[in-house]
């Protein structure tokens, strides 16, 4: 761990009060500390530190402010029953910053250093990872294109940080099945996008679509394929899973998807359990016919906020195709238990998922 | 002019030196001024002010900081022969900004009040309005949404602010004509999308191939239709004309392109002058068609920031087509002269296209 000797820690002088488990939301209360490092050509990722949570300072002029070019990640730190906290694959973060890094053209960063980081961090503010069942603490390590410059280019200097919140559901409706609209009009990404990489305007793209929803009553949007608007792609912030006469289906990494660690988690479980599984691309009129047959046995959407939400309801133009009624299905019930107990330590860990926050 | 009561000005203790015209890049160097207001859901806009160029501080929680939720604008102010201080269709700006807002949910600004603002900060930094010919001072505003929170949804704070730089040509290379690589991996935008949107996140996803682009020795990259990759949509970050048979065309508004202001201006030039000119989708087979036919007789691209460039060459996989002997043509020429000419004031401006910054 020789890159942790790299990271200088200034402690907050007064601890700010911590809000209690069941009062938790999402996203809005932030720990004490936070780490930051910057970039530039010459020096790389420098200035590696732990400091007080606070504000950021930039020139009106940063890349960042204009063009788009920032990249991010999500995780989470658990409270085991034994007292031990624990993260969830970091690694899968590191290596899709990286990826998402790649696409954006924002420089790597070394995946043991984004790692330690976060543990360093967390080890720090350990008071704040919630232990209620549920909550957990949220981790939003994230990238900034710096460079003073209007012209479009890549920029030169970056600013990278980890922010921390103590988070409950992300939804504020525990674990009841959602109402999913088919967005029929606007798109969410396209083969030769940036659709599978963490950028921010993948999000700010998708807010207009998701309003719209929300007045008609849905909770999220399932969003097709670009080209033709035929196919599944995945849900507001989630892949999505379908189960049809015994089979899970979930649409294929092709670039246009997020590759959630949830996702692959999810996929590696049905693989052990003997469950079929398979990633190809699910058409809505499959998904109708199956729906008609009576053979659409459940869905549900996974991501790091979400976790494992159970899909209830899809409204697909005119056709409203009510899941398992409405009710948590088999599978997804199994893969949420196993998920967030394997993520809680209740669950014995035999994919060597989780990492131990050393002291 | 009411609006103009509510903008406080702060002025500078000390002014910074300001380059010489003939030492001009593009957008490195700013004013001594900037505007800033603020934006919530309470009060809508408010705290309009002029105060000095400095940095901005935000939490590292802000909306903006991870879903790219911003905006922007630019248009440029030209010092006229006469002394007059001009602006080149400033209300098409206003308008625009606020059609990005209205496709990313971001609220709209009072289009008065967005001239006005910039009228106010020209008129107060007008020493840094360059008059060299080819310089102007570049106006950019730009809005950032602040909310403090993770969850995904519109924000309900914003900053908006403008901030101006003196400019030369945004190439660096004069007006020579540029060369053009036809980029068929990457996508730019689709039906859908925000292509039409000065969103800063369509910025961000072009980066790469530009790079790429630019290492094979091309200036600039023309983007295709995301569906079928057969149909010219944009130049960077210009829209792009190409004169075939004495018919001048144009890729037409369907919300994958920037509308833009110049584009819009040479089409009404066009007219006026006599000139055939159509908006339609055009492909890559028909432009290579008319290249071995010799009817393909010039191309180039339109922007505020690149005003009228030439395109010498255009290379689509393995075929290089050299336009004009890589010589500016007639039309694009004109075009040039008159756009500049009008923006300088050196040209009548028939169309009511400039406004004069007042005192």
């Amino acid at each position: 761990m020789s890159v942790d000797a790299n990271i200088d820690i200034c402690e907050v002088g007064e601890k700010k009060p911590r809000p209690a488990d069941d009062e938790l939301g999402f996203g809005t209360i932030f720990t004490d500390h936070m780490f930051v490092m910057e970039y530039d050509e010459d020096t790389g990722w420098h200035d590696h530190r732990i400091i007080p949570y606070g504000p950021l300072s930039f020139e009106p002029s940063s890349a960042f402010f204009h063009y788009g070019q920032t990249a991010f990640e999500g995780l989470k730190a658990y409270s085991a029953d034994d007292g031990r906290t624990l993260l969830f694959r970091p690694w899968e973060n590191a290596r899709r910053m990286n990826a998402t890094g790649e696409r954006l053209c924002i420089p790597p960063i070394d995946e043991e250093l984004f790692v330690r980081a976060i543990e360093e961090l967390v080890a720090l503010d350990r008071d704040w990872v919630p232990s209620a069942p549920g909550t957990s603490l949220y981790i939003r390590p994230f990238i900034l294109a710096t460079e003073r410059y209007l012209g479009l280019k890549p920029s030169s200097s970056y600013t990278f940080a980890i922010i921390m919140s103590p988070v409950g559901t992300y939804h504020g409706r525990g674990n009841d099945p959602t109402k999913i609209y088919v967005e029929t009009e606007h798109v969410r990404s396209i083969a030769g996008g940036v659709g599978a990489a963490k950028a921010g305007g993948n999000y700010a793209r998708c807010l207009k679509a998701e309003v719209r929803a929300a007045r008609k009553g849905f909770h999220q949007v399932l969003w097709l394929d670009g080209q033709e608007k035929k196919y599944v792609e995945e849900v507001g912030t989630m892949n999505v899973f379908f189960r049809i006469d015994d089979v899970v289906v979930t649409p294929p990494l092709q670039g246009t998807i997020m590759p959630g660690v949830t996702r692959d988690s999810v996929l590696t479980l049905l693989e052990d359990w003997g469950v079929k599984a398979q990633e190809r691309r699910l058409s809505l009129t499959e998904i109708a016919d199956a729906h008609r047959a009576g053979s659409l046995q459940e869905a549900f959407g996974t991501g790091t906020a979400a976790v494992i939400t159970p899909i209830g309801q899809l409204q697909w133009d005119d056709l409203t195709m009510e899941i398992n009624d409405g009710r948590t299905g088999d599978i997804t019930g199994r893969v949420h238990e196993t998920i967030t107990g394997i993520q809680s330590g209740k669950v014995v860990d035999r994919f060597g998922w989780t990492t131990e926050v050393p002291d």
